[in-house]
Order: structure tokens, then C-alpha cells, then sequence
């Protein structure tokens, strides 16, 4: 059932939905079941480990392409840098150490041997000497890298990104959104002076941000964080903020200025054009496969997965139905001369990405499957609608039971406007149920009752994102924080209104955006 | 120098090269010089692993691309593992274990905390009750996954593959060779019939045939392993093997058949069209970043790298030659120009990679930085020849002085033919030298004086292959691994010609491939 249907319909709540429970009745085991029955992701046996299924990797490989094409349209190449970091790389940059020398998995041994009762065990004569850890992040590993290879401003600027796996090990893992092991990338680039490097994290935000709104089809705030919530050994941390549908934030994307903190503990150093060895300014910057937890959250629905045109493995599904077996031939050719014309045409300039689903299967539990999956386009072909030179059309958007019966020509001219329209109307409604939980908040009662506020109807819904003034201090957020879960999500750009912080009474520069977060 | 400018000018010896020492005079480092100098890839501080660069990373996402299409066009998909494997899996099928179970990383802590020094170390509170191995290979892992997919013959075949980073702790690392952390994919498929997962098995060797022929330019011989030289675990091992210039062998590719060895061991288990349950028959099949190095063992010569056109990461590049400030911005404007008409023309129906180099470099320095690379064209373009309207076209594996100077249009006209003539070049001749190195020998004399001979000139060569009869027995394997460092590379297919093994006098159905291998 999609929010629409639900609102025409007032019997809607009684009608079975294929996610259970719904939103409204538990939010983070609906989410759960999402990425379960729309076949993106699974835990493995290894503890906060995932497996990411072909429709969820699929769905990553789309965002990879995208984000790669961006990244190199704006000079980045790629590289590879490995896996395990010494221990002692870790401690080099003070900050760094304390956020991320914690929850790590350690390489400490090279080689299994049988023990005295026959079971493996790693070889005690084959301890390391110095243990490694397996990358948290890369900053220290590249860094070492980076100090090799420059020498003079000529070597510089260095603009590669690689795309890897890293681990943290996270006590409450949760699939997407904190497991043990992700996939990302992260663009690690050094420069000959401040600006350039300033520049760089910025231009890289402007990425994320048009990313996130022209493709994955969600609203987020750009800005800078507090010094709390700031990258461990950055100097400024600029960040894209997404609302989900508990009205939660997400952080999604991160682009952090580094100033000299990393050169001067890597050794970055170069000979500057008036001949002066100086430091060099590096930023680092990154998305995860979190990303795909972010769009699971804001745009899916009762019956599961709704996935943006612009991103989804497949766009356009064509489900023959052959219910007797005389006229299965005859439907199963048709499909495939329709999924013919279709990959014809194109969509933002690439010819539409259609499957035709040919497996032997009750034609309700495939249309059901590909519902659950968030297919943006389905199109059902049957023996009768061969005889009528019609199709029946339906859009993800508008709910698992929104069908439009059109002629064949009619389907093939149209979807790729259609897919344009639910693209938009994605990110409509994403926006338009943004604004409605954005608040302006002036009063520190007001900003405590936003938060506090039991919705009886959704009981995981948590207030929303309050713009409220702050007075800069990291014992106001500390309160915060330890009264109602919220915190700093971003101090927006462009915002800067003078005004007072309604918590400590002190003047304020601006309002910043407050909410609870993943 | 390339080969052939060699034989015509019998003073080319004399003349210096850009890569010390020569193939001739050292072999094994003249390998590490033109990875080093070609920008490929570089050892970093962490023992045994590598950092790819740009230049490398860029050959493999090219390499990626292709063989991603043609994995998908025959039914694959990719999907994501976890990175870690409970030891316990390795221990589940009996001949793996004894494979793999060995020099790897073994995870056994979660935390770092700081000693009684100060420094970090392992928090002793924080030991995994099963320590974790980084994994060598996925089969167990993926194979425990499967078990939980596949419980109808409806669910099968599963056909997935996965691009990742694998870890097997080698002793003696060497650059793309053979490294602790290496970069490939590995296709894992579980089948309903033995006949079903023989044919994906053949299927894929057939795949990495045309993808080493067609894009890599080297000849491979296909065949299957014997029982000493098969993975661990397998029923049998298909492999393609090419030959590269000290004369020895390198596995370039291998596609298991596992029969239900794997899916006993992991409980892969279906109900049959008949009812019955039954065990999946499973493969599995990979290539590595160790392909760069078969390329540059194969291709490169003594001024560097030469990239086969169809996998460069730039397959044109153009050198504006800028000695005056005054013709500066004429000579990069039609610099530019060129490259945009040229970058509208197609090799192999992509259009042409091309980069223009305008760093502020002397033009030798530039021009020798792209013949280390490999970079296929080249194209200087000064002052001059803007006057004249010509450009100078040189095509690397013609050597690095050879250069021919056409009119412009002449250039985009003719890029995409020359493109193709160095691909064809370089397999002809890859073919040439591995027919001029492989022998037919039918005794024992020949074949012992065929791997000892020492020749003067090359003291790394090492005889080639040799075509030869075997009784079938491990033993004669193992004498002769001892004897000469050979063994036998595959077994080819078709070559049935029944005879006599020169080892044991005992019958032989076929002749097998013999050789020194890396």
C-alpha cells in the first residue's frame, strides 16, 4: 500500500501489506524486513557481516558508476591501497588515534596450524611482530604513500579515490547502516595550498548533494559540523543530511578538510615554488553502501522497496503471464519483442535497463516479488491482452495495486517520461515530507515537547529536524545529547541569522539543524 | 628499444634503454624496473602488500569492465561476501583445509587499547572466541550462504560473482605475482546436474580464452590440471596458461569443477524435480590482478611497457611540444582540438581513449614517461607542425624512436586502424615466440637438456614448454619438480595422441605441457 492509496482509501488499513509489520507499527523491523523480502541484503554467520545480494549489489553498482563518472569528470583517478594498517600508523595523528584505534578487527597471527586437539589455531610461531589492523578508514596508510611520492608543488595536486571494503566493529550491527564490514569509497587528495584543499572538500559535498538529489532522489542539507561530531583529525567536516521516514537523520555522505594534520604526521612534505619545504593540505572524502539504507528508509513503503528510476538494476520488468501452457509461447515471444523495443529507448541517455522474467512461477507471487523489490516499472502481458494489443502498466509509486491497461505502442513511447515522472514525484514527496518535519524552533520548551512528543500512530517517529540557535558550545550539546538523543546534524550554509541560543540564553550566529540520528 | 629495431640495427645494443637492467641481463628485475617505471604499482610499508597506481588500477578497471560484461552476458551476476571466515569453515572440506588452512591473516582481537607503554596493542579483553581468517578464497563462506538460498531444484542454477580482495600471506611477494593482498573475482555456481556445472566450468575457461586472445593479446594454452596441481577441494581444474618471455609458464586463469564436494561439505542441499533431495554441484572460477603482471611479463620490453590498445587506460596520447611562451596556447589549443576529434572516433565500437599531456615537463621527459607506460599512440604536436599541419605519430610497440610524420587528418583517419594493427601485432608476435619456445620432445635426454641448457645471452630463460607424453603418476611429477623446478602446466585438450612416457616407458593417452612456472 502506497501513502496515496492509503489516503483515498479508508478500508486500506484493514487490507494485508506485504511488509510486516508496517511502518507505522515498528520502524526499525519494518526496515529490516525490507531489505530482507526486497532481496538486498542479508547477516551472514560472521558477526556484523552482510551478504549483499545481486539486487542490493546491483543497486550499489548503479551508484558506484554514477559516483565514478562525477568523481573523474572533476579529475580523480583511482587506486588501490592496502588492506591492513600497522598499529603504529595509527597513532601518528593524535585525533585519529582516539577515534578509530578502538573497535577494529587485528591481524595478529600469518598461519593456521592444528592444535593438540586437531582443531585449527592460529600458529603461536607465527605471531606478527607488529599487529595490523584491517583498514577503518585510510588517511594513515595513504598518507605514508603520499609522503613518496611528492617531493615538489609539481607532484602536487594528488586527486585519487579508491573504492574498497573497510571494517569497524560495531557492537549493534544493522544492516546498511552500521555493520561490521561495508563497501565505500574514499577519495584521499593532497594540495599545494590551503584554498585548494578548502576547495576541493567543497566541490566534493557539491557532488554528494547532486548525487543525492538527482539520483537517488533525496533532499539533504549541506553543511559543517560541530567540533563533536567532527571527523577524527579534521578540521572541518562538511556533510549531506538526509531525513528518513521516522524522521530520524542520516548522515550520508561526509567530505572533511584535513588542513596539515595528516601530511605533518604522514610527512607530506614538498618544496614549495619559492623554494620553501612546507606541508601539504590534504582532504579526505566518502559514501558508503550506507547510502542504500538511507533510500530503503526514506522512500519505501508498506509493501516494500521503491526504488528510484535513475539507480534501480532494473527499471522496466516485463511479468508474462501464461497460465495455459497453448499460449505461453506466443506471450513469452511477445514480452521479448516488447522488452526489445524498450531497451531501444533510453533514459538520461542510456537505454533502459528491462528484464523479462520468464521463471515458472504463479503470475501473483512474481508480480509480488518485483513490488517487494521496488522495480520502478512493471508491466504485465497476458494471452488476452496479445488478443487486444494492450498491456497493463503499473508504477511503483502509486502503489502495489495501481495498474493502467494501455495499448503496446502507447507503453513503449511512454515509460521513459514515466520513469522521469516517478523519479520526480520520489523526490517530491521526499521534500514535501521533509519541510513538513522541519521546524523552526525558538524556545527551549517548544524544542524539548518536538522531541518528546509521543505520535501515537507512530510510535519510532522521533520529532523531526529542529533549526534552532546555539550558542557554540559543546557543553550545550552535551545536554542536549543526554536529555533527548539529539544532537548537531549540520550548521547549514547560508543560513546565518544572528539570534539567541534558547538553551544557554548567549547570542547565536545562526540556527543549526538539531534532530535525532542513525 | 623494441625487438624489432633491434634486429635492424645490429648498433641497438650499444644504444642506452630506458629500463636498467635489460630483459637480457636480469630478467627478474628488469620485471620489478618496468612495473616500477610504468606507474603500475609500487610495494608499500605493509609487508607483502602492494599499492596499486593510477596507471595500474586503470588497466584493471579496464580489464573489470570486460570481463564484467562478459560474465552478465552469460547469465551472471555480481553480488558481495563477507571478508571474514570463522576458521571452523575452513576446516569443513578436507582437502581445502589442507590448501588454504595455512598462511593467512588470522584475525583474533576486535579492540586496541593502549598498554602499560602507552602504545597501542590488542586489548586482551577483546580476543574473538573464533578467530576469523581474512579470506584466501570464498568457497566456504559463499558455500555456507548457498545452503540457506537453495532448498528446490526451482532455485537453482545460482550464477554470481564477486569482485574482491583476497589474502594469502606469501613468503616471497612479488608485485602482482604474487602478493599477501591481491585484487579478483571469483564466480561461484551451484548447479542441479554434474552436466550443468561441467558446461559452466568450460563455459567460463572458454571466457577467459577470448578475454586473454582478444583483449590481452596472449596465446593461452587451455586445459585441465593434474591431480598435484588442482585446487584444493576440486574434482578438476581447468586453467588457461601463457607463456611469457624468460620462457616460463604463469597460470592466468582457473575454473574449478567441485562436483558436490563443496556442497557436502557446506550442506548445499535441493529437492530434486523427482523429490528426492539432493546435493547442488557446484563451481568455482577466477582471475586476479596478477594478469597485469602476465601482461607486462609477456609485452613489455626494454624501454618499458607496451599496454595491448584493447585494455590501456589511455589508448592515444598527445604530447604538445611548448618550447616558446609566444606558440604556448596555439600548439595546446590544437592540442585539444585533436584530441576531440579524435575522441569522437571508436576503436572496437567505444570511443577512443585519449588524454592530452599538458604538465609543464621538458617534451623527452613527457614522451619517455608515456613509453614507460605503454601508452599504445603517441602524438607530438609543436610549433611546428602546426605549420606544416602534421603531427608526429609514433606507435609503441614500433619501439621508442620509431616515428612517422602525417598530416593531421591522416592521424584521426588512420588512429583506429593503427590501434588495431598493434593489437594484432603484439598477439602475432606473443604467438610467435611462445611456437619458437614450445617444442614436441619424445625423450628423456631431450627434454632434461631442453629446461638445463644455459644460454649465454638470456641467463634467466628457461627453456619453454615442452610437449611431451606422461604415464599419468604424481610420481614422475615429483621427480621431475625435483630434478629440473618443472612440472606440468595442463593437459590440453584435443591433443589426444596416444604414446609412450619417456619417464616411465609406460603408455601415455596424450602428450601434457611441461614447464618452469611462476
Amino acid at each position: 500500500m502506497s501513502e496515496e492509496s492509503k489516503v483515498e482509501n479508508p478500508k486500506a488499513k484493514l487490507e494485508k501489506s506485504a511488509i510486516s509489520p508496517r511502518r507505522a507499527e515498528d520502524f526499525p523491523e519494518w526496515y529490516q524486513q525490507v531489505v530482507r523480502l526486497g532481496e538486498l541484503a542479508e547477516n551472514s554467520d560472521v558477526r556484523g557481516c552482510m551478504v549483499i545480494k545481486p539486487w542490493g549489489y546491483g543497486l550499489w553498482e548503479r551508484m558506484q558508476a554514477t559516483l565514478d563518472a562525477m568523481f573523474k569528470a572533476t579529475g580523480h583517478q583511482n587506486a588501490y591501497f592496502p588492506l591492513f594498517i600497522p598499529i603504529s600508523y595509527l597513532e601518528k595523528e593524535a585525533a585519529h588515534v582516539a577515534g578509530f584505534a578502538k573497535e577494529c578487527a587485528v591481524v595478529t597471527h600469518h598461519r593456521l596450524e592444528a592444535g593438540p586437539d586437531g582443531k585449527l589455531r592460529p600458529a603461536p610461531s607465527a605471531e606478527l611482530a607488529e599487529p595490523l589492523v584491517v583498514r577503518p578508514t585510510s588517511e594513515t596508510i595513504i598518507g605514508a604513500t603520499y609522503a613518496k611520492w611528492v617531493q615538489s608543488y609539481r607532484d602536487l595536486p594528488i586527486l585519487i579515490n579508491q573504492w574498497a571494503n573497510v571494517v569497524r566493529w560495531e557492537l549493534r550491527p544493522r544492516l546498511f547502516l552500521r555493520t561490521a564490514e561495508f563497501l565505500w569509497q574514499e577519495g584521499h587528495t593532497a594540495h599545494e595550498t590551503k584554498e585548494e584543499a578548502v576547495d576541493e572538500t567543497e566541490k566534493i559535498l557539491g557532488i554528494y548533494e547532486t548525487f543525492a538529489r538527482d539520483f537517488l532522489a533525496l533532499p539533504v542539507f549541506t553543511g559543517e559540523k560541530s567540533e563533536s561530531e567532527r571527523f577524527p583529525g579534521a578540521v572541518q567536516t562538511l556533510c549531506i543530511e538526509a531525513m528518513v521516514q521516522d524522521r530520524k537523520a542520516i548522515q550520508a555522505g561526509t567530505s572533511h578538510f584535513l588542513g596539515q594534520n595528516f601530511s605533518k604526521a604522514s610527512g607530506i612534505k614538498f618544496q614549495s615554488r619559492e623554494g620553501r619545504e612546507e606541508f601539504a593540505w590534504t582532504t579526505s572524502w566518502g559514501v558508503s553502501t550506507r547510502l542504500i539504507g538511507t533510500v530503503v528508509m526514506m522512500h519505501a513503503d508498506d509493501d516494500g522497496l521503491i526504488l528510484p528510476p535513475r539507480v534501480a538494476p532494473t527499471q522496466v520488468v516485463i511479468l508474462p503471464i501464461t497460465p495455459k501452457e497453448d499460449t505461453r509461447a506466443a506471450v513469452l515471444e511477445a514480452a521479448e519483442k516488447l522488452a526489445s523495443r524498450l531497451r531501444a529507448r533510453t533514459f538520461h541517455g542510456q537505454p533502459l535497463l528491462v528484464h523479462v522474467d520468464k521463471r515458472d512461477l504463479n503470475g501473483g507471487v512474481k508480480s509480488w516479488d518485483w513490488i517487494k523489490r521496488g522495480c520502478p516499472v512493471r508491466i504485465e502481458l497476458g494471452p488476452r491482452d496479445l488478443a487486444s494489443g494492450t498491456v497493463a502498466l503499473c508504477r511503483r509509486d502509486h502503489g502495489a495495486k495501481a495498474k493502467e491497461f494501455v495499448p503496446a505502442d502507447q507503453a513503449v513511447a511512454t515509460v521513459p517520461e514515466l520513469l522521469q515522472s516517478i523519479q520526480e514525484t520520489m523526490y517530491a514527496r521526499a521534500l514535501a515530507f521533509r519541510e513538513q518535519h522541519t521546524r523552526v524552533i525558538d524556545t527551549k520548551e517548544e524544542f524539548y515537547a518536538f522531541f518528546t512528543a509521543q505520535n501515537t500512530d507512530k510510535p519510532e517517529a522521533h520529532g523531526g529536524f529542529s533549526l534552532t540557535h546555539w550558542n557554540g558550545s559543546a557543553e550545550v550539546e552535551t545536554r542536549i545529547k543526554e536529555d533527548l538523543k539529539v544532537t548537531i546534524r549540520c550548521i547549514p550554509f547560508g543560513a546565518g541569522e544572528a539570534g539567541a541560543c534558547p538553551f544557554s540564553g548567549q547570542p547565536s550566529a545562526q540556527r543549526v539543524i538539531w534532530a535525532k540520528s542513525y
